[in-house]
């Protein structure tokens, strides 16, 4: 099970996880973000790249609020990152929420394994994005599923959580990856074009330029 | 934080955090199951009893299925509780995607406390209402939020998990819940009457019998 958001860190873990010989179900979430490109960028992925399956779980974080991502009337920052706290990009528990629905799924279709592409080094500062976050989590769903009451173990497997954005991109290269379809601006158009200026946008071109390859993300004019 | 169902249990965990003080906020979870009447009875009872708020979280299980509860194909079980194996109306990882989306909202209404009626008494047999389901979740759950980083602990409380189905009732009693507003069944009709003979009916009959008060329920003619 891989929760792909058509970004560039879950479309590289998907790329590991198809290279190490899973058999592959992804998933993504219409959860009311800013911008829905990244949802065709997933699916069209997912296709490409030959997984098995692709489902979208739709849900409305709008209701919950407290995130620019998930809240219009709260803009972007665009000023650059500031590590010393939660920026206001942060989905209150969404990552808690994104892997329950992929316990659920994995539950169903009998996966032992859920991929996610969190980064605990070039990353946003995300409390949910930390390996102790992660191994607690793990805890958690064993206890919670038939898994843990069957014997089998669960593992959230985070094949990134220890490399930089440059050595997330080299990987992927390698293993084949067009990162020009993956999208992962924060307010990306209609189009998949990135903003450029956001913490994920600033993220993701300071690792092609640190990879010493060409950054092949489409930009808005 | 309360997790409304409507069903017996959460109605008396709400009666109970709002007679210790606690400003509640309730929440509900329309997630393709089979009886829509307990939504109906958990906003009712919501405003009746004075919660601060009621939302209703809207996304569809049934894309996930492996419950009869979510998947109309699959009967719902009548002929009485097994309690050597999990039942088919064990509905994946359901009370680990309610409580995220708990947790979510808690983190944005600043709740510390998140109310959940899970019982491990006369229950049926989930996986995820055990007590050491719910430690491992609450571990998780600081982890995952502003909470843990900002150092105020956020708790997960089952005040019921130790109690039987009559003890839930007469204390329920005692704090004044009109268990005729509540609906358990899993395949109640549109008015919420009871069908009596499912898991959750029987569990809920015997407890009245237990208790030795009349059982309010309305059931199916």
């Amino acid at each position: 099970m891989i929760l792909l958001s058509g970004g560039l860190d879950s479309v590289t873990t998907l790329a590991m996880a198809l290279s190490q010989g899973f058999k592959c179900h992804t998933i993504s979430f219409d959860y009311g973000q800013r911008t829905r490109s990244e949802l065709y960028a997933a699916e069209k992925i997912s296709k490409q790249m030959g997984a098995a399956s692709h489902r979208v779980m739709d849900f409305d974080m709008s209701h919950i609020g407290g995130s620019a991502l998930t809240d219009t009337t709260i803009d972007v920052p665009i000023a650059g990152i500031d590590k010393s706290e939660i920026p206001i990009t942060y989905v209150p528990a969404r990552n808690t929420v994104f892997l329950s629905f992929a316990l659920a799924l994995a539950e169903v279709v009998d996966a032992n394994d859920i991929f996610i592409g969190v980064n605990a080094v070039d990353y946003s500062g995300y409390p949910d994005c930390r390996p102790e976050y992660i191994q607690a989590y793990e805890v958690m769903a064993n206890l919670a599923t038939k898994a843990g009451v069957e014997g089998h173990v669960l593992k959230i497997q985070t094949p990134l959580i220890d490399l930089t954005k440059a050595q997330i991109i080299q990987e992927g290269l390698v293993l084949g990856v067009d990162y020009s379809l993956t999208v992962s601006c924060y307010q990306a158009n209609e189009l998949g074009e990135a903003c450029g200026v956001c913490d994920s946008c600033r993220l993701r071109k300071q690792g092609f330029i640190e990879a010493g390859v060409v950054d092949p993300t489409r930009y808005q004019a």
